[in-house]
């Protein structure tokens, strides 16, 4: 069931926004839609949107809890997550902890190779540019944030990793790597925003030695592994089975 | 007429570079190979070799003249140029003054775009990978210098900068950008390598202001617009119109 809301704000390929009554808060649903390649491959996968949402949800409260702000509020429905209204900051934050996907495309590092300390790329969220990787000069020259909002936002980044990966590393999850967004609300605060989800986390089963069969997220949507949604649907069973509340609401 | 020289140590796309009597010093043959977009395109272009070897020749004068230390040594033939002998560094250090190429693809920043200051950018010198750009984050992980030998490279490269682009200013020619090799020689030094010429700067005439008319280098032969060995000559004219002794040796 869809909670009352407001008119569409912003539709992208994954979620659409929604005003709320309070111009601080907006309504964000999950679509099954699933796209790759900047949107050159597509499809729509039944049950997706609903995974992804609680996913999010459990990953935003436990960073939550660990003192890193983030845009989410509540779950008022099953796709549905209310959260801060921000203005999204055009950057793609990818933080490494294993070597694959355009990494290894654009280096010699080779596949599944530990990177010790993570490694952190960011990207210009555009997708007419195909989201290219950001030197910090090039950053720099395009202005959009400052030094110090840059300093945040890695630290930020690589605090959410370390909460992550030890979450989901109890679970049998590693976190290969994974790609966030911030956002800025109305009191300059900066905030974790978007998503966290199979979408934009590579996740590895460690009960399953096998290089194509423990990959849990979109890779096997990049790759026509099959199985996208079981595999998402297998993240969600083992976070729902350490948390402490039931992660479906009205 | 070609010097006398031993094997060929290394052939690259544009030049060979020979072994000599001294363990130290090689020979460098400029051809008169064009190639682009990672050697898809290719000609040859009688006269490119002389040209080039003859402006490098020259900038390597001028940049020594300021103390930049490089590897050229001196001009035994018309296309040949004597130098240290160096182990190349993998990377293609960009210096850019204004926006154009593969910049303005990766960024919303526009052609014609003065950057100030110049803006440096490091590329993993690998025809396989597509010589890839590099942040400082991958580049630190290739480990392919360490930070020190990072932080002179980047000076050496901004000062030849300056060097370079008041010289051609004074020929009323605009140095748009360039790429610069740096090699280490057998006492560790770093030195400016390779060649500067109109293979690897954008040069645009200041007494001309169409769009392409104006392009002196090698977006010429990238872009179809003719004229390549023409264009390379007439910078190499206004080189020779300020030099002080005659660049053709025996």
């Amino acid at each position: 069931m869809n909670p009352d809301h407001g008119p569409l704000i912003y539709e992208g390929k994954a979620k659409r926004v929604f005003q709320t009554d309070d111009s601080d808060r907006v309504l964000v649903e999950f679509k099954n839609d699933a796209t790759a390649f900047n949107a050159l491959k597509r499809a729509e996968l039944s049950g997706k949107g609903r995974i992804n949402c609680q996913i999010s949800a459990h990953c935003f409260e436990i960073l939550e809890a660990q003192g890193i702000p983030t845009h989410y509020l509540y779950q008022p429905a099953e796709c549905w997550m209310a959260a801060q209204r921000v203005e999204i900051i055009p950057l793609e934050v990818v933080v490494r902890n294993i070597a694959t996907g355009s990494l290894c495309r654009e280096t010699p590092i080779e596949r599944g190779k530990e990177l010790l300390p993570p490694l952190l790329d960011l990207y210009f969220k555009d997708d007419n540019l195909g989201d290219p990787l950001l030197t910090e000069a090039r950053l720099e020259k395009l202005g959009l944030i400052n030094p110090r909002q840059r300093l945040e936002i890695e630290n930020l980044a690589l605090r959410v990793n370390v909460v992550l990966k030890a979450f989901l590393e109890q679970l049998d999850l590693a976190l290969v790597d994974f790609k966030l967004e911030f956002g800025i609300n109305k009191n300059g605060q900066i905030l974790v925003s978007d998503e966290i989800s199979p979408d934009t986390c590579r996740i590895w089963d460690q009960r399953n030695d096998h290089d194509k069969d423990r990959i849990l997220d979109k890779d096997r949507f990049r790759e026509d592994l099959g199985g996208v949604v079981d595999a998402y649907g297998e993240v969600l069973k083992r976070i729902q089975g350490v948390s402490s509340k039931p992660r479906t609401c009205s």
